[in-house]
């Protein structure tokens, strides 16, 4: 990892309605010579993903700035929304793009997570690729009941004592801070309106009941449609042609049809890549025709993302 | 068009077992500081393919290098193959990859042939978009009854008169050149050893006889295996996920399935991305969701080839 290593950052944070905290927070981490790919608010979630991409030394500075700019604004108090949360910064995990591993992106979790103990006064815990125990690698886990049971589990359980800063809850609450793969935010839509329908396919396919590896999935009622709404941890493991297929394969049971998917965010490009060879029944070995690949084996001009 | 305008360059030619040969012409073409994407020698076609690109300039110079070296070292007298041509730098498009149209590439055909008419003292016949009349679009056409049916009628037929050149072929023949947009050769094989039915299959889905536009096949038995030798002429009138389909749905109807399929040479990223938003169900604006695409918007390190 150097300073031309590319990194992304993914924080989620707990405002989604009022747009001068949203754009103070965004323009807070635009400060520190990130690019900012993408900003999602979700009124209903009452939160708000910001992606943006930049040196490892800049995605740092960017994702505390964001952070501070949050704990200010951000009163967990007063905070209403459906998707669980424990802080005002909620969520910050670190994902490799080039020229960095997991291990490195592990490395910043932890410089920033230091840095906002100290500086900020907030209780960080490190997950996934960054965890310190087993226990605090899924962020289900680190947020187990929100910032309400955190609150007072912080002082009474040892179990729950942060990595970094106080073990008290200010109405900033704490983070999760960590490093992960990209994950790709896939949603299915059935041609039905039973949620139940939904949910049997999402038990079917998840990892965490005897599914597909590194899929994570919820069914849902979206605009009055059937959704099977899917995590997919880590595309070289269970890819997008894969899942589809078996969702499509357990509706079939169901007596439902795919009608449309949709990606939330962004897909690294290798995954749809794989997904058309399967498709077109391709070796793997054509993915070096692709020719804007070879172009920039030549020019320089083109790296697609390394995933492998 | 401009000097950062990248151009890419598929001549062929009729030279595909001498490896001195074939290694002086693809000197001749690298000396002029373009880059070689690929070389491809056919013994039984007895034929070579080289691919490669650079600026306007360097691209029309290697063609021209190209063309000097074979015509010095290819004589046509004693040239024997399976393939249909006319010259020994048999035909030479230029395609547009970045920052130029297939009207710039036709300029560049028009620049190339009229230097090779004067300083190589060979006909030059110009083809597709740099096509001076009608019945020179079709390469078919140009080539029809080969070399040696060309070296009586260039000077007895006013309709087969060259664009550039003399009306009179020498030992090195005559040259095809043009522009056009990047082809996508796509090969399907089948589990048959029947040739007829690849046959059948390449005339019902070839726009030639009725099938779908932009698409050139052929059906030929390769290694004991039938196989629809494709070609994608342009891949956003007719792409692969639509040809591959329809060659399904013949094949079933000889009682044939899709056993493997093959790329013969490079295809756009953006055919494969197009096939993988049609496998996945998703909508044409998930184009947007590319992780890279969106990085390069940004970052102006990665540049998808827009072929819209």
């Amino acid at each position: 990892m150097n300073e031309l290593s590319l990194i992304e950052c993914v924080p989620n944070f707990s405002e989604g309605r009022n747009v001068e905290v949203i754009d103070a927070i965004v323009r807070s981490i635009a400060s520190a010579s990130v690019s900012i790919l993408g900003v999602s608010s979700d009124v209903d979630h009452h939160r708000t993903v910001v992606t943006f991409v930049g040196s490892p030394d800049s995605v740092v500075e960017g994702a505390f700035r964001g952070a501070a700019a949050a704990a200010e604004r951000i009163d967990l108090e007063a905070h209403r929304g459906v998707h669980p949360r424990i802080g005002a910064a909620d969520v910050i995990p670190f994902i490799p793009l080039r020229g960095a591993s997991l291990a490195d992106c592990a490395t910043l979790a932890r410089r920033l997570g230091a840095r906002m103990g100290d500086a900020l006064d907030i209780p960080v815990y490190l997950y996934e690729a960054a965890a310190t125990r087993p226990e605090r690698v899924d962020l289900a886990d680190v947020r187990r009941g929100g910032y309400e049971a955190l609150k007072t589990a912080i002082q009474s359980d040892p179990t729950r004592a942060p990595d970094f800063g106080p073990a008290r809850l200010g109405r900033a609450g704490a983070s999760a801070v960590g490093a992960r793969l990209p994950l790709i935010a896939f949603n299915v839509y059935l041609d039905t309106a039973d949620v139940a329908v939904a949910q049997a396919i999402a038990r079917a396919v998840r990892a965490s009941s005897g599914g597909l590896t590194c899929i994570k999935a919820l069914g849902l009622l979206v605009g009055g449609q059937a959704q099977v709404s899917m995590n997919l941890t880590d595309f070289r493991q269970t890819g997008l042609d894969v899942v589809l297929s078996a969702v499509e394969s357990e509706a079939r049971q169901h007596g439902a049809r795919v009608e449309r998917t949709e990606l939330v965010g962004f897909a690294p490009q290798a995954a749809l890549i794989d997904a058309a060879l399967a498709a077109l029944h391709l070796p793997n070995t054509a993915r070096d025709l692709v020719l804007e690949a070879r172009l920039g084996d030549i020019t320089g001009d083109y790296r697609p993302i390394p995933f492998d």
